[in-house]
């Protein structure tokens, strides 16, 4: 891989040959409720606690994953994955049976795209097959991060709703790609991984606003690095900024680099959900909002034809309950795939 | 890099050019005192919170690490480090204003050798250079995954006490190493990344049992990848199973392989408190414990030739408080580096 600035240009670009993404029932509602590949009506997956039904979640993102690309656990050579659990039990109690070797990651909700860059880096090392995943769920988010659903918290309109889903997604050396599985394949052709950013929000309930500026300078820095504009892209898509952050991003790429991103830019926090009749405030979010709707929604689009170059740029806050309670600032942070037919 | 089973072997061996392992009062009274590369008497280091403190002194390490190896923060490709509080966030604010690209990853206490792998992968894959560390913080572990400090529960004989301490280490690409540093360097000539294994244990209070099947299975997969016996290393080097879940790994070592490592074996755990004394229990654990051992005093002795070739064993605990609770068993990992002068 050939490094200009901070964006890292793979030679022989690295191929995803599989994805999943799967969702709760909430998600299974919204827009793209049938492109989902799987959608759970019951969200405590029939497990003993809500934690456990994320880990059921994202296993089961694996495994569909892992077929579509016609790929046995046992030839792969990586798993990476992460989600918002502590301690990141969420990952550790997906894989823990199947027998991977295992790349903890936490990138808050970027963490879709963390593993993505990571595990493409890791194909252009040498590896073959590379699995990369996220995962997260509402009722293990809010009772860890807010408050006891029984409780009943109200939200302001900035708050986000975590996303019950998963993602996954196999990336194959394409060196070894069996004939079969190329012409589904999509590229990543480039990665970026993130620099942290805060500019000192301090509102947990805002988060897009805590993460709008990472996502601004990981654009930028994109476009600058790759010398293309925004009208060179087919979709720019955050990860969850919501429909406050999103609006932020905006404004913050116009300012500082007279980029308008507008036409070519969605959210997955804003796509997952019918807003204006959902409840959920300014939009999905947490690491299975950019997870399920990339490896799914996406995913199918660019196999398709219908989306050509997608640069997904999904964000993260880089907060915990405790840091947020001592007063601190949410810092932020952007990674970003690029990702072509 | 070249797989072998589950060991990657690297042709061109990315080098460690520079390291810092520093530490807490408590840890400074023990054994390794003079050769950690700095001892804290005063472990909030002048912060607000013991969770702020643990990210200073990661902050520290990793600002020792790049000045032994004379480089600036502008010139990292990738820094990857990890801890053990909730959502990481001692990594998060250690390195929020320090503008690198920043890998998040989570590993438990074997993150330190998750971080190096991971480094040397990326380097292999053409990054320059990379920065891998690791902390942990006794105060804000315990009052975390244990009981408020003022509480003074009392703990049985298996119990591990959290090291305050952080660790780092820089590691180059061979291509483009300064001559002036490379006869100080160490070469990184394999890695192994962990598979998940649980046989079952559940008590939070016995981690080494928890970690001990994982260590085994790690050293006796690598020793079989590279056709290499016990004798053929200086020191085979665990991160922190303590006395008990050392003991447990030469048994199981032993019975499952017939592998006998006590000659070369040491931990860290049981290295960094001198246990007769320091009423330690079962000896020290946390991210910090390996990441300082390894970053200060390990990096020295290899470096001025005392050991020739280490393999470098870090153990973790995928637990979480919650997990813990729910009454889930405790996955352990395993991960390995090779190192030599």
């Amino acid at each position: 891989m050939k490094k200009i600035g901070k964006t890292y240009i793979f030679e022989l670009p690295p191929l995803i040959i599989g994805s999943a993404g799967v969702a709760g029932k909430k998600e299974g509602e919204g827009p793209l409720g049938d492109d989902f590949d799987m959608v759970f009506e019951d969200t405590t997956m029939g497990q003993d606690s809500f934690e456990l039904a994320e880990s059921a979640m994202l296993h089961d993102a694996i495994i569909r994953a892992l077929e579509s690309a016609n790929v046995s656990p046992k030839d792969v050579d990586f798993v990476m994955t992460g989600d918002l659990l502590d301690q990141c039990t969420g990952s550790c109690f997906a894989l823990k049976d199947l027998e991977m070797p295992f790349i903890g990651m936490y990138g808050a909700c970027s963490t879709m795209a963390l593993t993505l860059c990571n595990s493409a880096m890791l194909v252009s090392a040498g590896a073959n097959i590379c699995v990369a995943g996220a995962s997260s769920h509402f009722a293990s988010s809010e009772r860890q991060f807010r408050y006891p659903l029984e409780y009943g918290g109200q939200r302001p309109p900035t708050a986000q709703w975590t996303v019950t889903g998963a993602g996954c997604a196999v990336v194959q050396n394409q060196r070894n790609i069996d004939p079969e599985n190329l012409q589904n394949a999509v590229k990543i052709s480039a990665v970026h991984i993130g620099t942290i950013t805060d500019l000192g929000i301090k509102d947990a309930n805002n988060m897009g606003a805590a993460m709008a500026p990472a996502a601004a300078r990981t654009i930028a820095d994109f476009l600058h690095d790759t010398q293309t504009k925004p009208e060179d892209y087919d979709l720019i898509l955050t990860g969850d900024l919501g429909l406050t952050g999103s609006k932020l991003l905006f404004e913050l790429l116009q300012e500082d680099s007279e980029i308008d991103i507008e036409t070519q830019h969605k959210d997955c926090g804003t796509m997952i959900f019918n807003l204006a009749e959902q409840d959920v405030n300014s939009g999905g979010s947490g690491c299975g909002c950019s997870a399920s709707v990339f490896c799914s929604h996406i995913m199918k689009n660019i196999k398709n034809g219908t989306l050509k170059k997608v640069l997904f740029v999904a964000t993260g806050a880089l907060m915990s309950p405790t840091s947020t309670k001592q007063g601190q600032s949410i810092p932020g942070i952007a990674h970003a795939v690029l990702l072509e037919k």
